[in-house]
């Protein structure tokens, strides 16, 4: 991102205008530069990098608010969940023309998102294209040196943890499809906007940090984010669909037949952080997170061995899945 | 970007498949994490973010090793303007499908340029779009602490000092338009082979950093480079054009008839670094880059005020420049 000046494009004045007033951040430079510095105090820098595709990730009517907050919350719920704490991000908005009608709320909640989440945009690059609207973030977090938390270090007797509810953000694509049927309208507002807005667990990062053997956030459908992380730990998993946590418009949905917890665990854009925890940190980790304010239950234990994590009723009998997560390919 | 597993989606199958293999580097931990840790062994982290889009910064029937090679050298040459030295880069990859005949010959270039440029892949994102192809790229340089170069501190009576030769990307891309008259076919293949692959100037980092009092790249055309350049310090410039370097088959172009000076110095995509330098580090200035093989030119002088640059003919009248630079908006 550049400033303008003598030589000012259109690039450039579109970035002035909605772009330059959040730049606040030292290593921005007002972004008047080619370049940024980010700033790591010593610290080990995580990075992260996520994209949203218009039609594919978000729909063409969604709010531009709401597009621009889950462009970085994706990104700031990857963090989270490697116990990062947010240093900065930078941005690739590819749209196909400037109207200040789209950009104008759109990088405001930008802003407002970089504030809330003490994560400072840094800088980027617009692009023109004839195509979808795209947003791809790369965002930067801190952790202490050695202390990022990867998929690989769950063991057998692990606890496995998730954050929040699962599924809601799946419940909620399906009812901007028109698919579905008929929740009343606020339990309807409540899934659409988990599904718009994902509500990043940046307040555990530090439980995480300090608790988790390994961890990773739930984007693309939990029961295959769990098959991910027990493959990379070289583990296996029993969980308990009866203790996978629901909202209360999820259940309705799913009691009342117009849904079912299989598409709750294999839908997507939960953003929510799935962990495993050794035995004895679980009272440590629960009393972190009760002081993060975060909600975490248990949802079954790491076993030993490479088969594919069973999913168990509530009689303790196997469900087989019929997909694990969702996949745009 | 994320391993196979059990949970194995299109997505992970691809990325393990192209991806992975390029990913040696210990912070990508092999792209089975959320995230990738970089290294910054104390030094600045500088961070510049560049994307290309299909029909926009490329043609949709470029070769897709050029492609892939144009999207990191474009980022490379950011770092190198900055006096950074390649620390590694994250990619997003936004495709139509997972084509083989594409996917392969992009990710072996993209591996090739890694390693030869010494910046590794650290992690990405590849999602589906319905659109035109794109890929940005986040690229990450190292600087000893407090020397990144910027483009804020030319004082009046430094040099200003461009490498390589100007113009010739912007004059094969006219010939990919079938505009503009014939050169003979190897002149026109290497005015073409500029605008696809650019030649980013990393070997030039340390003397910039060493040595320049303000630097950026040239990207969207040199006069309006400049033109951003003077005003981020809050200096004029006058420029000769008859001192701006021109390769050969540009010169020749030219005196045809064909294309004009005016069209070399306000056509985009060269990717040669434009620098400020004082006149009492010339000398070693010039020694560097002869080290490091990099040619340089002197094409004018900074001067004092806030006036555009002025752009000089042989007879040291003024030539009044239509545009300044490219702009896709």
């Amino acid at each position: 991102m550049t400033a303008p000046g003598a030589g000012a494009s259109g690039e450039d004045d579109l970035i002035a205008r909605y772009f330059r007033p959040l730049a606040t951040d030292p290593g921005a430079f007002g972004l008047v530069d080619d370049a940024a510095l980010l700033n790591h105090s010593g610290d080990d820098i995580v990075v992260t990098t996520d994209a949203i595709v218009e039609g594919v990730h978000f729909l063409p009517d969604d709010p531009p608010d709401t597009i621009a907050r889950k462009a970085l919350r994706v990104n700031l719920s990857d963090l989270a969940a490697k116990g990062a704490s947010p240093a900065g991000f930078v941005l690739t908005l590819a749209i196909r023309d400037a109207a200040e009608k789209w950009l104008a709320p759109f990088a405001r909640a930008l802003g407002e998102d970089a504030v809330a989440f003490n994560c400072p945009v840094l800088g980027g690059d617009t692009v023109s294209t004839p195509g979808p609207l795209m947003i791809s973030i790369t965002a930067f977090g801190r952790v202490p040196p050695g202390k990022m938390v990867r998929r690989t270090g769950a063991k057998p007797g692990d606890r496995i943890a998730v954050t929040g509810t699962i599924g809601d953000a799946a419940l909620g694509l399906h009812l901007l499809k028109g698919q579905g049927g008929g929740p009343d309208r606020s339990a309807r507002d409540v899934l659409i906007r988990r599904y718009r807005v994902p509500q990043p667990r940046s307040a555990l990062a530090i439980a995480i940090r300090d608790h988790a053997s390994a961890a990773m956030d739930v984007s693309d459908g939990l029961a295959g984010d769990l098959a991910k992380l027990c493959a990379a730990s070289g583990v296996s998993a029993a969980v308990s669909l009866a203790d996978v946590p629901l909202s209360a418009p999820a259940l309705a949905l799913i009691t009342k037949g117009h849904s079912s917890i299989e598409a709750a665990v294999s839908g997507g854009d939960d953003y929510e952080v799935l962990c495993t925890v050794p035995e004895n940190r679980w009272e440590s980790f629960v009393a972190a997170a009760r002081e993060a304010d975060v909600p975490v239950s248990v949802i079954g234990r790491i076993e030993a061995g490479a088969a594919a994590p069973r999913f168990l009723d509530a009689a303790g009998q196997p469900v087989v899945l019929k997909r694990l997560s969702y996949s745009h390919f």
